[in-house]
């Protein structure tokens, strides 16, 4: 007997690969992987790049990130103490397609506040 | 006076383009971009093309990518009522990166689930 290759498909609730794309398509993930794209960074420095996100949302979204293999957390054995993260060679797939996002709202902006205020006048 | 044209940074939590990347950067914001990248669709074929998606977040979904100009929302006169939904020019230059991230989803879930192995084994 053997076993199928599952297809996997992110529009099914209770394919593993939708919670993937709950982690990848996530703003949180978006800015940090642009920060990482830069190279190996603490966190710190990550917190500083990644302006209004909490040390526990950052704390909990670097952990989230190293279990999906998309960046390693290295503790070096120096005092004072120095952990730094960085982009795996799977995370760094994502910097394309993720840099693509950030870029596009800085570009489109002007474009969807304009949106913004014909909806908000049609429907007041 | 002249006024500068502003530099729009994602990266500034005040900066607007940060909740233009917030709506973009979001799951279930890619799926249903993924879904109406075939062509219009009524409300009850989109949430049954994105699994798991709840009637009220769909709703708000929708009204939040109408208000942002990425769709349109069209409610065509006839018995029983048709309300369509459709990608606009804007929304469709979406469909590149919000479909890689799907795809990346996809195509790397077995990578994603070898390294969650690895994580919960080391750290249990």
């Amino acid at each position: 007997m053997t076993t199928a290759t599952p297809d996997w498909n992110v529009m099914l609730a209770t394919c593993p690969s939708r919670t993937s794309l709950a982690r990848i398509a996530n703003k949180w993930t978006a800015m940090i992987v642009i920060t990482l794209s830069d190279g190996p960074a603490r966190f710190g420095a990550i917190r500083e790049s990644v302006g209004g996100i909490s040390g526990k949302v950052l704390a909990t979204t670097l952990r989230d990130l190293e279990r999906d293999g998309l960046l390693t957390r290295t503790a070096y054995d120096e005092m004072p103490p120095r952990v730094e993260y960085e982009l795996t060679p799977l995370g760094r797939t994502l910097r394309e397609p993720l840099t693509a996002l950030g870029t596009w709202a800085e570009q489109h902006i002007e474009q969807v506040l304009d949106a913004r205020d014909a909806f908000d006048l049609k429907t007041d």
